[in-house]
């Protein structure tokens, strides 16, 4: 399967994509804005999986010919950027294809973090608004801390909620998320069901705010 | 310590009844609107505690006494009914005393079920409205499953997040909370963030409802 990341030279981008480069043998297109951007991080990315014993396969391009390429489009970019980048991309995006959204839309102040959605009701239904019809579109991700992900030696053994507008496709996510080794991932139901697993982040980000051991947190649900 | 359980014959209220008879020394004192349910219901849980080797210290009696006599008052209602329970007790509540509410106000539709906080932006915001200024306001315990917190043969494993108004109550419920066997919780800050922490029970019914294996789900930050 060809996964595109888009944004795939940021934190949760790159840690992605080392995953799934490191544990699959799936094709992994690396997006950015900048193809040379892109292809200069993938150099660093095969060098990181193949210290510890991976077999890479990952190239490098702009976000436009990624999502092109891919099966699965996730666009690992900030909230404020995301209908943008969808629609940069969206010309290319086929019937069948996944679009996926580890984004959350959050304020800070004094206190902690606040989930904040958009008048949507989510993030991911924004993004099922500005999304071809064509294009499933699941939520997943969200409450993976980068650090600990991106760490190819630390066991993960953490647990992520799916949701999305089409129950093929949060299969399909469900299943390209556990080939990742210690990463279990769980539906979480349609679209509606959205805004409780994007506003799991923000109680995260909360809780490490408040408890020196509680950085990079790991969530399980047993 | 003396804690009360108003809404102590319900499932959450049974089940953090008997674990506190069970793992802790502090007289437990059950609330009904009916003085005569309350005494019924501890004739069961002593036996139920007995049982299994505890020595528990339970009285029954009306919400308001039972609200008078103790420093922690757990009023553990439904979220409908939260700001009424409030009210009738609030005059027997002294300084220094500690409301917790495990409430959550949710809607359901064939998707699931969907957070939905008073305007006060969360039940807790709202619980803090109608509470005396000297009676400091927690929320904890919301994302605990009754079934597996009153099976007390059951090892529990699950987390909790606390948030309140006054960050000493916060840390009072957190170590109340971990005389419980199994059971750890993390501050996740003031009364701002509880919108964040209500919010998990929802997401906690979703994973239930589109997974057999999530029934009565624990929990866990690591």
């Amino acid at each position: 399967m060809q996964i595109a990341v888009l944004g795939g030279t940021g934190d949760l981008g790159r840690a992605l994509v080392l995953r799934w480069a490191y544990h699959t043998d799936h094709d992994v297109l690396v997006g950015s804005r900048d193809a040379e951007r892109a292809q200069e991080a993938v150099t660093e990315y095969e060098q990181t999986v193949s210290e510890v014993g991976g077999d890479p396969n990952i190239v490098g391009l702009d976000n436009g010919k990624a999502a092109e390429d891919a099966e699965i489009v996730v666009c690992s970019v900030p909230a404020y950027y995301l209908v943008e980048a969808i629609e940069t991309v969206s010309a290319g995006l086929d019937a069948g294809d996944v679009l996926v959204s580890p984004a959350v839309g959050m304020t800070r102040d004094d206190d902690g973090v606040h989930y904040n959605p958009p008048d949507a009701g989510s993030v991911l239904a924004l993004a099922a608004d500005v999304t071809p019809e064509r294009v499933a579109v699941v939520g997943a991700f969200h409450n993976l801390a980068a650090g600990r992900l991106a760490d190819l030696s630390r066991n993960l053994d953490v647990h992520t909620p799916v949701v999305g507008n089409d129950s093929a496709a949060v299969s399909t996510l469900v299943g390209l998320a556990e080939e990742i080794e210690g990463l279990r991932a769980y539906s979480a139901g349609p679209l509606a069901n959205a805004p409780e697993v994007e506003a799991l982040t923000p109680l995260l980000v909360n809780l490490a705010m408040y408890n020196d051991e509680l950085q990079d947190t790991a969530v399980t649900f047993e």
